[in-house]
């Protein structure tokens, strides 16, 4: 450890929630989550081994954003002499232009303000940390790292929706999402799977939002997710994919409005509808409810026929990495997961899944299967400093 | 040929056209379209083998519907003294209950009328001449051959989407179409592809509607269409595959009406949105104009992300087979779609296929490759027989 090095900041907030974490270089230093907010606030902050420290005092703060001008002087006083050197944001959309993580100017804000109709639900509460903290600490670089931009390699051809070219100019396109997690995965290949690294890849992110990509020599050339946060896999209470021809049916059958199909479909869907028992699936896996074990068997089935779509992309498969809260944790759906791809030559090995590998595959296997735990926030970090570094 | 037998008549009714067909067995007797109802109707009819007959006076109809009162006595008339024991009709949806065709009646069509809101565009144009035959003709037996019934052996976890179970309940699920096409080469495979015949199949009905079913030992495993005919692959001027979150751009911040985005997404979008050229591939295929060529790509990339995610349905692929119009001519969109597929063991045989088949994969691959003509008439000619045999 360098003990004059600055360390970085990590900023992810939400509508009601605010995350943060501080890096020592590769080292996670504390991190922490404000929850409730404008409702019941709560703060909980954790040290590097995830024990918990006392938090500060954060007052009752209306917006996510209004948290940060009691927290940055409280980790100036936590971290002791060493600096913040940046501030890094997860930032859920960069459009089809930024391809990487970008300096957080005025300029920016505005450019990315633009974007918010592509992400209504994420792009003005990932935007309003970064004004607040322009306004309250001018002096502090800040940096965006947007979750479409790893996506930005994907060729066109598979970017492109089949509708009219003046809306794909508009930006209705592929961009793909969770890319901060699928660029973790892909700088973890090298040491965590040196067997299929440089080869053909489906990484599965299933976690409350869930998704597969598609890695070739590390680079995403394929994705489920879509042009929103709905679309690939079903999720905790989001649909998946879905046939236009529902949204209509709904309009005009079912004489719904936009923000009742919008609640519907990411907030009243996915595993949530499916079982109408729960959207966490260590509660339908638990239940003996006929439901719950459907609603699993739908997600299994539709990870495997998503593999397939994303095998196709990538002309064949070497192997697998599950990540992110389901895949890491959840040894059944992985079992079922990796049965329903046999056929691309993945071999389970049951003892290994039971601990959570890091390898699952049997040696033997044809491609192989990993579970690797992603860290988005490191990801952002490494950008961050990165940025900072080159003074961009 | 029994020339006492009586024959079949077939009907396949749309907006503004109304197609027949008459069979003796398995025989084509004569086959004939009106189109421009409406408007400005022309009727074309034709022999055995494609030659151009005298069609009847048909008036100035104002309905596919109307056309039957002057097409029934002129067919009589036509057909010497061999009568029509039963007329069939292409229906496209049959709901979750038909599993087969069905005996039209009023009951039956009260029934299909409570359908109509999932397939709004198709059903109301597909019920009228039956109800016209009722009244016109009511000692003509009649039979309802459905485009979803084959589907019906998908099994219920492929079906499902991830939504709230009250709208499943309503009839929100995948369905699938194009079955009557599906169910013609599941019913030609054991004679015109016998290797593959008992395998695993994925089949692309490629015409102006477009989509892919898997097949295993002849039956409906899964299918690209899901709740209306948008979804899947891209079509002549359909979107096929759309994230949801589109929909509700293009109502929230594009402000377009319902009728609008169902506009968009059934006439301008697919081949000739992404291309702006035409929706018709021999245009497409013709033209030097590179988003023509785009077009193209988009086309064969999500045709080969289908065959990829439809063979993980089948656990593994033995065969493909090509049909309907681009399928059965288009022999540049087969190689690219074959060579995209080269991953699961398909090797094209450029000559047979520039001759169109039937088999143009090479002997020694590991999945073949077919071409077959498909006959939806015949299907729902053999059907309406068999049924009216069993005097149901």
């Amino acid at each position: 450890m360098n003990r004059d090095a600055p360390m970085l900041g990590v900023i992810n907030a939400g509508s009601s929630s605010l995350k943060f974490a501080v890096y020592d270089e590769e080292a996670l230093v504390l991190s922490g989550q404000v929850d409730g907010i404008g409702v019941h606030p709560g703060i909980r902050v954790a040290g590097a081994r995830s024990e918990a420290i006392d938090a500060p005092d954060i007052g009752s703060p209306a917006t996510p954003a209004d948290v940060l001008p009691r927290l940055l002087p409280w980790l100036r006083e936590r971290l002791g002499g060493r600096p913040l050197a940046a501030l890094g944001h997860r930032v859920v959309h960069g459009g089809a232009s930024h391809t990487g993580p970008a300096r957080i100017t005025p300029a920016l804000l505005r450019e990315l303000a633009d974007l918010a109709p592509l992400a209504p639900l994420h792009m003005p509460h990932n935007l309003a940390p970064m004004r607040a903290v322009l306004e309250h600490a001018p002096g502090l670089p800040q940096v965006a790292c947007f979750d479409t931009a790893f996506h930005r390699t994907v060729p066109e051809v598979a970017q492109a929706f089949a509708i009219p070219r003046d809306l794909a100019a508009k930006g209705v396109r592929r961009y793909g999402f969770h890319g901060l997690s699928y660029e973790y995965i892909a700088s973890a290949l090298p040491s965590a799977a040196p067997d299929i690294a440089q080869g053909r890849v489906v990484v599965a992110h299933l976690g409350n939002g869930a998704s597969l990509c598609a890695l070739q020599e590390g680079r995403s050339v394929a994705t489920t997710m879509g042009f929103s946060a709905l679309d690939g896999l079903p999720m905790g209470t989001r649909c998946g994919e879905l046939d236009a021809g529902v949204v209509l049916y709904l309009l005009e059958r079912e004489a719904m409005s936009t923000s009742e199909i919008e609640d519907l479909l990411y907030r009243r869907s996915g595993m949530l509808g499916l079982s109408g028992v729960s959207s966490d699936f260590r509660d339908l896996l638990a239940s003996a409810d006929p439901r719950a074990r459907f609603a699993l068997e739908v997600f299994v089935y539709r990870v495997a026929r998503g593999v397939g779509s994303l095998a196709a992309a990538l002309g064949g498969l070497d192997g697998m990495v599950f990540t992110a809260g389901i895949g890491e944790h959840a040894a059944p759906v992985r079992a079922a997961v990796c049965q329903a791809c046999a056929w691309l030559g993945i071999e389970l090995d049951p003892v290994a899944n039971a601990s959570h590998g890091p390898r699952i595959s049997c040696p033997r296997a044809r491609a192989a299967a990993y579970v690797i735990p992603t860290d988005e926030n490191l990801t952002i970090a490494r950008h961050t400093r990165a940025l900072i570094a080159e003074g961009r």
